[in-house]
């Protein structure tokens, strides 16, 4: 049985500088990204843990002006929509937010679920089914961080129709909407999540959300 | 603006390597966990993103042996179901296989979505409104990569009845499981993921999870 890496503190620090320097960016500037460090970045992201072995993500590169300016359309719609529901000053912050980089990044991903792959036979959701969904979401998130080590920033665009999306992509009917990624390098580094910054939520405490049975 | 940190070659070789020795774990020894160690996966847990700043990720210690008779009895029930859906060579299989440490993991934390949480006022999630339990799963894999970086081991069980786990940990009505884990450290290392080793499922190629539109 081989030894497994030994992580030492320096790394730790570094990792934990990973997941605080992480960000849902939404301003990207619009140099390329090399298409085989995108292609790594999807290996990197089928790393991720899957229930029963199963795999059951899907990596569609939206590369098309014609599906780019598909999508767009659907953000625009379902934004107005969103907007709407806000009233107040929820609703002058919420139009005033910058919420997707669908314009300005250079490389976009849309991940699916496929839910009826027969990879894994089942095993380990017989009783808690989402946990296919939840593995293609963990190779979503593999690929945010993997991405970052790089320096290159994603966003995480869910203001869209899932079935309009479906349509511009032209994917499987079993296939199901993850996430659409834009990915790209940053215009700024934050340490602080955007919606933070700009008042729209605060921080819980560690103590809020621990309890012991 | 602060600078974020930048990560190196060498930083980007030992990320990698977490991913790859990542593994689900079901096989423990019975050593203790510092628990301050515990709350500090927790904190870093909680930098996972989230749909809207919502952080709804809610973390159970599990440490009275009620809780765990109960959980681990609820596994046993739910694991006998299972292995009755298999035939032949399959269901043998299942049987051989070890897919929890309930036993022995020093460590028990059950992960719930706070469905109902006000935090986020609903933003990215009008659409998508599964990306509120999404969040929450991310949380449940920061958590996995950083225990990994102190040497610990996680093992996900999702071989479980929902509604039994809330009887047994007497959570809120509208909490949703989302994961409950085993943590301590590993009887072995592998590179492999166990269901491969075991024969259970193959790897996919990149080539079979990437399209382009």
């Amino acid at each position: 049985m081989p030894e497994g890496p030994v992580f030492d503190e320096g790394f730790r620090q570094q990792f934990e500088n990973l997941l605080r320097w992480r960000r849902d960016v939404r301003s990207f500037r619009r140099d390329p990204v090399d298409a085989a460090l995108v292609e790594h970045l999807i290996e990197l992201a089928s790393l991720a843990p899957s229930v029963g072995y199963s795999q059951p993500w899907r990596f569609i590169l939206v590369e098309s002006e014609d599906c780019r300016e598909c999508i767009r359309q659907d953000f625009e719609r379902t934004n107005r929509q969103a907007l709407e529901s806000y009233d107040g000053e929820k609703a002058r912050l919420y139009a005033r937010l910058k919420l997707a980089g669908l314009r300005d990044a250079p490389v976009q991903l849309a991940v699916f679920l496929d839910s009826h792959t027969g990879h894994g036979s089942g095993l380990g959701r017989a009783t808690m089914p989402e946990t296919l969904e939840y593995s293609a979401v963990l190779s979503v998130y593999t690929l945010w961080l993997a991405a970052r080590t790089y320096g290159l920033g994603v966003g995480w665009v869910s203001i869209l129709d899932p079935a309009e999306m479906s349509r511009c992509l032209r994917v499987p009917e079993d296939w199901k909407l993850i996430a659409y990624l834009c990915v790209g390098y940053a215009e700024e580094d934050s340490v602080e999540p955007e919606l933070l910054r700009h008042g729209w939520e605060n921080r819980l405490h560690v103590e809020d959300v621990i309890l012991r049975r």
